[in-house]
């Protein structure tokens, strides 16, 4: 995937029908996912062909309005891809309070991601309280939910990044226990350090290397979230099976994967006890704004990739 | 791991002292995972040193006792090792009845292969009634027992073996749903023949790619069972790790590790439930007898490992 990939086309911009909205984007979101929902094969949800409009996350302003549930001025959050200007019939798509948290939060730590790592760690992770928990990519938009969900509910917490600036993040300013640097470190060796009784719950964003050393530290009856493999989404070549996976029947251990679509129909119970971690001082809210125009999603989605953002990335349109 | 890995060492006989008992063996059981006891590194068991009897399960005929539960002319299986004669504590041994299945069996279907088939089906796989079953492996002592047990369940089941004679033997004689030939079938496209619903419950014996097959066609929310991976036990390089597991996230599955040990206390339900089905003809007992003495062991160690075995694999000696 790179930047002259994607094309900017224009069209006139469409008058709602009855029972439909139009907005204007305030902000979209960037995932990792979206590098799996370019590839032409079957996945949770179908592929992005060639000429659709690219899926994505976003706050829109609604501007026109045959819809009862959504009047201009409205802030709306949905599935309303990358473009400038969005015609909806609401299906999908909720109101939200700007008053309550920025729209960008709306794509964070109270959107997918924040959903995301709430229900990978309680419900596919299982956490109990006091257990120690491992996550990579612990800067991004899922890790450094996840970490600081755990130690909301009082476990130990090691996360895994990219970079002294991450792992400062970490400690110093999320609250995990511990942080390692994958770049500089033994992830192996550190994990023996950092986690000496062994894994009880390994969150993985990241999928390689770096997995299967997090694989060799599992406690007994571990799981392990699989939640993404951002280190494997753009290899030419297959993807890097986790080499010590028989590490699961040593340690009676768990990989389970999760897609957040399922739990659909509880995001308004984990957004309330999210909303209150945040209002609380637990949670920190921590997002990577871009500034720029649909043009800049291209080269703004390659950050995710090269590693490049603290927190969730959204780029916000002027 | 190679015949001449072995040393044949004789000593005197020991006699029984206080609250032991001394037997000979009749009967000694050969299991895949034998070869991990031999590598030097932390597992569910320690390793066997260099210089220490072969550990494995057998049948000895008690010979002269000191301990009350146990009588010369008794028959007792239990964790004797690879030796002619054997003194005993008692420790994990278990006196068993000869006139309801002779020695053989109690290291097959009513040992430890068969508790591992069982539980690992029931608690690990937690298998539902109707559901489509695969199990890799299947002519061997575990996989045997896997498909019968399914079948017992009301399932559809699936064996993956290698040669066409194991085949047969799994749909003709066993009553497997269908069979695929591993040597000579593309086991991706067998499968999306003969599981067209896609695969509830995978149970691995062999890693490699044959597991990497089976997770191309999980159902949702399916469950793969780990208990062994032959294929990779004598690699000089890495154990491959399966390159298809993030189906597990796009299947919402789980891959599990079973080790049979952790379910000792309900070895008398699964023993008195597996009884029960082998005397109403519904499981068929498959026994891979070699005779011979100590000195075939580690030749007889290696047909697991060419894949020679039909059914549990047991040396006995004259």
């Amino acid at each position: 995937m790179k930047p002259d990939d994607w094309e900017h086309c224009s069209g006139p911009v469409e008058e709602p029908g009855p029972g439909r909205f139009a907005g204007r984007t305030r902000v979209i979101s960037l995932d990792p996912a979206m590098r799996g929902w370019l590839d032409d094969r079957p996945s949770y949800l179908p592929p992005v062909g060639i000429g659709e409009v690219m899926r994505a996350g976003s706050v829109i302003e609604v501007t026109a309005s045959n819809h009862p549930d959504f009047q201009p001025g409205d802030h709306v959050v949905g599935t309303f891809g990358v473009q400038e200007h969005v015609v909806s019939d609401g299906k999908g798509a909720m109101k939200i309070d700007t008053s309550l948290a920025p729209p960008s939060t709306y794509l964070g730590a109270l959107g997918m991601p924040g959903m995301t790592a709430y229900f990978g760690l309680l419900e596919v992770g299982a956490l109990k309280d006091g257990e120690t928990v491992v996550v990579s990519g612990a800067a991004g938009a899922v890790g450094s939910m996840v970490g600081q969900i755990a130690k909301a509910k009082g476990c130990r917490v090691v996360g895994i990044a990219g970079g002294p600036e991450k792992c400062a993040l970490l400690t110093d300013e999320l609250g995990f226990d511990a942080a390692i640097d994958y770049r500089t470190e033994d992830v192996r060796k550190a994990l023996r350090g950092h986690a000496p009784d062994g894994i009880d719950v390994y969150f993985d964003n990241v999928g390689g290397d770096i997995l299967d050393a997090a694989l060799t530290r599992l406690a007994m009856h571990a799981r392990v979230v699989v939640c993404g493999a951002i280190s494997q989404y753009n290899n030419a070549t297959p993807v890097k099976g986790p080499s010590n996976y028989l590490s699961l029947l040593v340690r009676r251990a768990r990989m389970e994967g999760l897609v957040v679509f399922d739990y659909a129909k509880r995001y308004p119970q984990a957004t309330q006890e999210i909303s209150g971690w945040i209002g609380a001082g637990h949670i920190k809210v921590k997002e990577h704004v871009v500034r720029g125009t649909v043009d800049d999603f291209p080269e703004t989605l390659q950050m995710l990739f090269r590693s490049e953002n603290v927190g969730k990335l959204v780029l916000e349109l002027a």
